[in-house]
């Protein structure tokens, strides 16, 4: 205590920051803490209602600063205090800090969720601390009522009082948030919970206190659309939801998809409706999970390739698929959900994540933000594998992104047996090296296909495809060129109106009734697709000037699936070592969510869009060369060997 | 001619501005005026496509300046330009400034339809210039096409452009517009017309060049809605209409708007919906009035008093009528016409002026941005009578504003033969000081009634109103308390059940088939409304310690049809010089047009309707004396002379 000044002051320390200083006898903790630049959580500006600024007082933690203090150096809890620490659960070690009077000199530990600036860890090939900080955020305000004396209009109060309390510069209102507002802050009595976008303007009023603030981060794959819906305050996950795309029904593929809507009248139209409302199932399963109501969610981002991310906003994709392959926007974008016929609160924001180039989208923009490899030393090659290989390479020296046209055949089209990743797909195929006999595992089933099980094969998917040609590389039976070897013998050879075939599955173990085979076309079509993206990666690496990768990132749910060491049998990517190959799963939902719980990480997304540098492979006059030495196979040392 | 330098530079004059300076050789016309600070128009950015750079040359103007050249100082018209001055009727002594190529020293002259910076002057009781700056502006671009090397996306592409060409800091683009962006600049040729809002926000994008701007102001009045059809380059206004509210069918005056928009089941609703319909009902007539489509409308003012103003907005209207009378907001709004349900290209914007206080709403701030008392060191009041008459004083150094509840007797209502000012309505009376014959004039007839004449009348309007008791007063049937005269003889004077009154209209000459009165409770009641008034001025005059007005100024339609002389006979307001009385119309929708073609005004209106300051009456102490001093009738000198 500072003795001898008009007005006595005490020492407030806080733990764990280590923030001190003096402040003024009479001061609440949280005037204390606001002083002093201790950020502790409050949504109520310190009207005693939300009972986020907790804080910890206790009197070893006083004495193990040396603060040794006879009296009380805080005022007793009042009975409001007391009612609502109990009420959510706290014992008497704890006070409200904007409700707790310092009379003397006193330590007090501020706990994590109390800290106003919140973290999420990112656990991926580098743990990442990310801050919470999403766009927008609730207040509570107690107004004091116009009258006769005191006659500024609705939203002018407000927007005043949110300036007074929070600091808040507001501009504006939302339209929809406008509509109701001076029935319900009569409603509210003047007591009401205001949600705030981008600490400008004024999306939401509604009555009394309201606790929570959540949002929704959808990725829209091209076959699965994945909801996640997060706590805005903690960052946390508290429910996810995923489903097939409906547009399946118009294409399987991208490049359908936009034909589908460009030849079909109302194509698009229909395109875009289903995926509303495929996004509307996600939004009413979601919320039931975690037992809120579509209202609720504060916040929507969308992310995903950039065809999906012109049939959600109801662009032509047209010119997507067509030379040069431009884009009709590629900068984030702010939509009202209204505008996009999202069903939730009118006045809810939905950020669609910027797309990079051409069919470089927002998944790799996810990959990118959650990565960073704009930060690190080493050269990162990020490989999104689709009909479009979408490819990333670079560091913290410059960025390079392309796209290359593979075909669908590792999302399971182009392949005579070839089928999405769904039950009764052939995910794993071995072979044996002698016999040439197979074993494979279908999606549904954890046992391996033996001669007495009952388990029944649909077709192959793509990560089935890319174990079946690398096994029958590693077997002999494909040659280096691609053909078969036809000095083999076996059963499983035969010969189909579309040429030579090896059996994978024989009808018995089918479920159509007839062998599933790998054909020569079907290895023609792995071919041309790993030797783009072979020779795409190639090219990147010349223009970085660099020989080997450090890291080698495969996103989308393919990657997540694929076995990388037959994808390195296959000659899918340069050689890496095994352990510096990384799966990182859904990497667009994963930007979705990085983008709806952290500004920053969206401003991030902006940036590094723009930065990074698309390359155009086929004006490469390399490429074609680089495409056709990619076509063969790497032959294993073993049958090298004589 | 400068000789002697690396490039030879040439003077250039232009007439009117008298810019003048040295341009080099080569330089185009319009060039030369950009760096000379000339402000020539160019809607294409010198592309010789919109014809807006026209520029005159002569050699006699050359001559008078002192400039005679022997060769030709300026480069022979194109073909291209040839046909382009003949399209638009240009003989050959016009150029166009962009394909025009200085060569020697050369005067030319810019007529007034080639300056960028249009005026219109408004003629009100002081005359003022306003120059032409509309929201939104058009600009006609030429893009290259993307290639395989110059892949931006199409949004990036365009504001590029806008960049490049005009100078534009674009910021986003409306997602209306966005919509069909791809298609349309491909259906162009990447030749298209971009409507800016703000010099920031891409709104539309058209193919082709695309001629004219136009904007549409509107004026919801309780009774009247006007609409005014602008050419936004021009200022001029193009078309007018005019429709009754439709809202008139759920209530006459504002207060039984409110009830029915409050106590109806789904009342704000319709009530928005038949305005909404109303307004749609201008925008197709008035558009094929100018030949122009609802289309081509790219900009929408919004004027009204505040019950108007919340309705339009779907706002509820609620706590405008009870006290302490606060509106849900006051400042300025934009909104997209789809969100208001506006029949009018998806991205429109309408912008809807500031309301002042309570009742004094975005009519009064019409008068306001037209009359600038803020400009002026004279003393001037502002009236807006209605329901609520609404005031303003002030000048230069500071303004007033307050609204006082008249109740509706100058709308026609509360008086027993009221009615609105319709065709059949008595809207101007006289009575003989001697025989106290009246005769009286209907709306939609121009002769006096006579004892022979088949004018038929239906009931009494404001007008008439003030003019038949303003003609009592004078004829010595109303004494100066308000009572009848009882001694005075008159077959005129007659008992009804609600007590003394005297005929105005015989049975005979109403379409009713029965004597058209004003009654005792008639009298009683414009007593109440002009008592307020008249206090409510009072109090303005206290506060802002002036003892006399310099300018009176009637707004509104009322205000447009009243006699002022019977409206100073009766007291409305304190004694100016009848000179010194103007009516300037219909003031809001003066409002909505200036906000419409002038952002200067749109500003001058938000910061006019902060800055006047409202005067709450019913809170002053003094209100209720005055109010009943003012009830009397000041009784005319040859009355009061024995």
């Amino acid at each position: 205590m500072v003795k001898g000044s008009a007005v006595s002051k005490h020492l407030v320390i806080f733990e764990s920051s280590g923030k001190k200083g003096y402040v003024e006898d009479g001061k609440t903790l949280l005037e204390a803490a606001q002083e002093l630049g201790e950020d502790i959580e409050s949504v109520c500006g310190g009207k005693g209602v939300c009972g986020k600024c907790l804080v910890k007082f206790d009197k070893e933690l006083c004495a193990r600063y040396g603060i040794e203090s006879g009296g009380q150096p805080l005022s007793p809890p009042t009975e409001k205090e007391i009612e609502l620490l109990s009420r959510h659960g706290f014992g008497d070690e704890y006070r409200l800090a904007c409700s707790t009077i310092v009379l003397g000199d006193v330590v007090v530990f501020v706990p994590e969720m109390s800290r106003r600036e919140k973290h999420v860890i990112r656990k991926s090939t580098v743990e990442r601390v990310i801050p919470v900080k999403p766009a927008i955020r609730k207040y509570y305000l107690e107004l004091s009522p116009p009258t006769l004396n005191a006659l500024a209009a609705d939203y002018h109060r407000l927007a005043a009082e949110l300036g007074y309390s929070f600091g808040l510069r507001i501009v504006g209102i939302d339209y929809a948030a406008l509509s109701n507002l001076s029935s319900v802050l009569r409603e509210g009595d003047w007591k009401v919970t205001v949600t705030v976008w981008m600490g400008q303007e004024i999306v939401r009023v509604e009555p009394g206190y309201i606790d929570g603030s959540y949002g929704l981060a959808v990725d829209i794959g091209t076959t699965t659309v994945a909801g996640y819906l997060c706590d805005l305050q903690t960052g946390e996950v508290l429910a996810t939801e995923a489903i097939l795309n409906p547009q399946v029904a118009y294409g399987e593929d991208v490049i359908s998809r936009i034909n589908h809507a460009v030849t079909e009248p109302d194509g698009l139209a229909t395109l875009n409706r289903v995926i509303v409302d495929g996004i509307g199932e996600i939004i009413a399963s979601i919320t039931r999970k975690a037992q809120l109501v579509p209202g609720d969610i504060s916040e929507m981002t969308v992310a995903g390739n950039s065809a999906m991310h012109h049939i959600f906003l109801n662009l032509n994709p047209e010119y997507l698929s067509k030379s040069p392959f431009v884009p009709t926007i590629a900068k984030s974008l702010d939509i009202k959900s209204r505008d996009l016929g999202i069903g939730l609160d009118k006045s809810t924001n939905v950020h669609i994540l910027p797309i990079e180039a051409g069919f470089v989208g927002a998944d790799n923009v996810g990959v990118l933000i959650a990565e960073e490899p704009y930060n690190q030393d080493e050269m990162v090659l990020i490989i999104d594998i689709g009909t479009n290989g979408e490819l990333v390479m670079g560091n913290r020296e410059k960025l390079l992104c392309a796209s290359c046209a593979m075909g669908p055949a590792f999302e399971g089209a182009n392949i005579k047996f070839g089928m999405r990743a769904a039950p009764g797909a052939i995910e794993c195929v071995t072979i044996d090296r002698q016999s040439l006999e197979v074993k494979f595992k279908v999606i549904g089933s954890d046992e391996w296909s033996t001669a007495s099980s009952s388990v029944k094969a649909k077709g192959i998917c793509g990560s089935g495809i890319v174990d079946a040609i690398a096994e029958m590389v590693k077997a002999g039976i494909i040659e280096e060129s691609g053909r078969f070897n036809r000095k083999l013998v076996s059963p499983r050879f035969s010969i189909t109106d579309e040429g030579p075939a090896f059996v994978i599955a024989w009808a018995s173990e089918a479920s159509l009734g007839r062998d599933i085979t790998v054909s020569i076309d079907d290895v023609r079509a792995v071919q041309l697709a790993k030797g783009a993206m072979y020779a795409g990666v190639r090219i990147l690496m010349e223009k970085l000037g660099v020989t080997e990768l450090d890291k080698v990132i495969l996103a989308g749910a393919f990657g997540s699936y694929i076995n990388k060491e037959n994808a390195l049998a296959i000659g899918l990517f340069p050689d890496c070592a095994l352990e510096r190959v990384y799966s990182v799963g859904n990497a667009a939902g994963e930007g979705a969510r990085l983008a709806l719980i952290s500004l920053d990480k969206r401003r991030e997304a902006e940036e590094i869009a723009r930065k990074v540098e698309y390359v155009e492979l086929t004006v490469e006059p390399e490429f074609q060369k680089y495409f056709v030495d990619a076509l063969h196979f790497p032959i294993p040392n073993e049958l090298n060997s004589p």
